[in-house]
């Protein structure tokens, strides 16, 4: 009985207006169900993917990411922190195009793949090719229990974000991000990558991070308010570096989803190779700006899109130094997180692409052209 | 008397309207000149890329190519062939990411650094960046001879596609694609993997390659019809599949870059992951069509668009069969043209954004807010 309630609680929209309203705001409690193993325990162990996981990840070379659109960039973050923590040399590769190239496929590579649903077709042909291709390490991300992701995968993490039925992909991102953060601090401790304070240190940031998402989604109403200036525009540019690039592809992907607004992600370096030709004053600019080693280097691609008329909408980080002025709307979140900062940086993003949505009156759950999983080509 | 002659008519217009059309019109002999020692050979040699470059292929178990902008779509196209062909596993990356971020660093890495100027701040710093990490064996790509990237790099193959003077480059990507190949080739026939049949069947098509460019560069005509029409637009989409998904990158960025056109690419296995929500009348979809295996899987993503109203532009081979109808304009290039067949796909995408940034107006050799040689970050 107190199943069959909880159940019921998780498709209910109770206080909210749409799903995906919902769901943005489910992501502290979804974060803390799918760390719940984690954080409880006092020390992190390989055990957590998979009773075979500590003799795979100690024959794991390198680590080949497959998955496609919201989940592909999870991917990429992971790329980031995976390389730069444990070491470990990756690959992200779109699903679809994996699947019919002529790879390379070297012994010692751990495939990942990563799917909301666990039934995307592409990521699962994806993962069969790999297979085929002699790779049979494999782990999957993914929310739903005995989907075929998780029935083919000799490893796996289950993200326990509940049901997700907006369309668009909000809480299932973000326990992707936990659980891959999670992965990179398991590998790189079985690497000795890791010592016993550092770890101590991380698992205590990961036990704060439902609250520190809870923090930054009270920037909701700042939110609402850009969105309104948003709704009557056509385009958008994001703009990141570094790990926070794929948080802007991602930005700019819920965006496009469901408010039909054509925006665009771009790393912020490449913008003098191209995309500044862009930039007006109808091309609004927004910037993930966490306060970490590239921020001078933002401050200066921000004042190249400024003085070509872009008005720039930046999520900064409460200590990076930026003066709001004509042109230059700015939200401050918290201090900056370290590592988890992309998991934090992608909540504004995502309520901007709602809130925007609602102004435009778009279909905001059921966006047009789009279905919730694509498990057809 | 005849060098300074030379170096005259090389930068005048002649009959010619602006440098970007005289550029792309001289491809074919652009790619004659960079392949001269190629095709005059009988047989692949090592040495086409330096001195010492046998013994470094030697000791290459991997690729890292670093470029940014057009440069980099390049790279991008390498990876498909380098990996297909010579089974040499690639990782491309955006020179300005690479330079800041903490990746792994593995001995046997072959750094590639591809660039017209040879002088492009971000991938001359990504280059230093890679050497301190102990990657020595480093290789350029580029159009300059003297240049920054030529005197830092261990092995170099200049193209001589002579001076690009306007901004958004054309032939000096063609000719870096046709040095990328002739890497591929090169390093397949050193690790074993091309019979002395298939070279020699390569290089034929190496040496018809100007001419087959000249045959696509007939299309001028019937791409400057759709230019008209796609001039007054706003956005526009670019889908491709494989080794054509980097070409339909570079051709939303000629377009993006010259006409102020917010044209974006996606894989087309992606569509439904997000862009297909963009799709209606006001958003063309331009389509690189090749006759290769993904055909299919290509036609039916046109189908997709099509319902959703989005009108079609596609460039497929003569072999290709789609029938035009109402929405779906054709202009078919020649037979699929194998291994070679991106570099000639991209040209009608060249043509198009030159012609429709004529219909618009705008300063097609120095558009707005752009340089041609990004040389500060």
């Amino acid at each position: 009985i107190v199943e069959s309630r909880l159940s019921a609680d998780s498709i209910e929209l109770g206080q909210y207006d749409h799903y995906m309203q919902k769901e943005i705001f489910e992501q502290p409690g979804a974060i803390a169900n799918t760390l719940e193993m984690v954080t409880g325990a006092s020390a992190l162990s390989a055990g957590l993917f998979g009773a075979e996981a500590e003799e795979v990840f100690a024959r794991t070379e390198r680590i080949l990411i497959l998955a496609c659109g919201t989940s592909y960039h999870s991917g990429l973050v992971a790329k980031y922190w995976l390389e730069s923590v444990a070491k470990m040399p990756v690959a992200v590769e779109i699903a679809s195009e994996y699947r019919y190239r002529d790879s390379v496929s070297l012994p010692g590579t751990l495939v990942i793949t990563i799917s909301q649903s666990g039934e995307t077709a592409d990521t699962l042909a994806a993962l069969q090719h790999a297979q085929r291709e002699g790779l049979t390490d494999t782990l999957t991300i993914c929310n739903v229990p005995e989907s075929a992701l998780i029935r083919q995968s000799k490893l796996r993490f289950l993200t326990r974000a509940g049901p997700e039925i907006g369309v668009a992909s909000t809480k299932a991102f973000t326990t992707q991000l936990a659980v891959l953060f999670v992965l990179t601090l398991v590998l790189a401790k079985q690497r000795g990558l890791l010592s016993t304070e550092r770890e101590s240190e991380l698992l205590a940031q990961l036990r704060h991070l439902p609250a520190a998402i809870q923090r930054v989604l009270e920037c909701e109403m700042a939110v609402r308010h850009w969105a309104n200036r948003f709704a009557p525009k056509e385009h958008a540019l994001f703009l990141g570096r570094g790990v926070h690039f794929p948080i802007a592809m991602e930005g700019a992907l819920k965006l496009k989803e469901i408010t039909y607004i054509h925006a665009e992600a771009y790393a912020a370096g490449e913008l003098k190779h191209g995309p500044l030709a862009l930039v007006d004053s109808q091309m609004p600019v927004v910037v993930v700006a966490p306060n970490d080693a590239l921020i001078e280097k933002l401050k200066s691609n921000l004042q190249e899109v400024r003085v070509r008329g872009g008005e720039l909408f930046v999520f900064a980080d409460r200590d990076v130094e930026i003066e709001p002025a004509d042109g230059i709307n700015i939200i401050n979140l918290d201090d900056h997180a370290g590592l988890l900062s992309p998991i934090l940086h992608v909540i504004p993003l995502q309520l901007l692409a709602y809130h925007a949505a609602l102004a435009r009156g778009t279909d905001v759950d059921k966006p047009r052209n789009l279905a919730k999983s694509v498990t057809v080509e």
